[in-house]
């Protein structure tokens, strides 16, 4: 596999509008977009910082998996994604590497990407997302 | 304030040896180079992943910041940061938003960059460095 980018960092927050008024009031920049994704119970917005994103998400049910993180931790960070060119490849690598996965196969995420997310037991205690970009 | 870059996101880890040759297994990509910071009491690994970094980081003692962290909640993403132009006038931008500061002035870090913190109660639950790179 080869990581063609970080392609955001995501803080989970309780409240999305709330988060982007004081996102843009601290360090003068706002979403270019934002978007429900119904099968994860979220809203996401995603505020551009160079070659990355900072993607701010918010649960919609108290029951989702961002929604039970918010309730245990509070808001802050929630995982990190990576950019690869070939997600399926990507899956069977690290499948061959022994990492625990989240998903067995990529499903369509954020921006119509194809995502899959890696167990936070696989590295590092953090919970990892693959994003193929789609053309 | 103009943030230019997601810098780097950066994950506490116990050992740094064992997470480079883990994160090199799964994700195909090392260090670009690793680095003491005697003044914080860790040692970090500089990943790059496209535009930006994943930094690994270490503890070199139970007492520091980092090393309290991870006492307390394991490994896992531990800060986000933002690549600015000024970091004089975003730390005064910051301050005029009544953002509470980790480090009131800019301090030298990493790389010999210029680097502070932000408390994570001024966004989201979570620690942000600004990183004004150096020439």
């Amino acid at each position: 596999m080869l990581p063609l980018n970080l392609h955001h960092t995501a803080i989970a927050v309780r409240d999305l509008d709330a988060a982007i008024e004081r996102f843009r009031a601290l360090y003068g920049v706002e979403p270019l977009y934002r978007e429900v994704i119904e099968g994860q119970d979220v809203e996401e917005a995603m505020v551009p910082l160079g070659g990355s994103y900072l993607q701010l998400l918010m649960p919609l049910s108290p029951d989702g998996p961002v929604g039970r993180f918010v309730a245990k931790r509070g808001e802050g960070l929630h995982h990190v994604a990576i950019q690869v060119a070939d997600i399926d490849g990507a899956l069977d690598d690290l499948r061959s590497q022994g990492a625990e996965l989240v998903d067995e196969r990529a499903r369509v995420g954020g921006g119509g990407h194809r995502i899959a997310f890696v167990h936070p037991r696989a590295f590092g205690g953090t919970l990892v997302e693959l994003v193929e970009v789609s053309a």
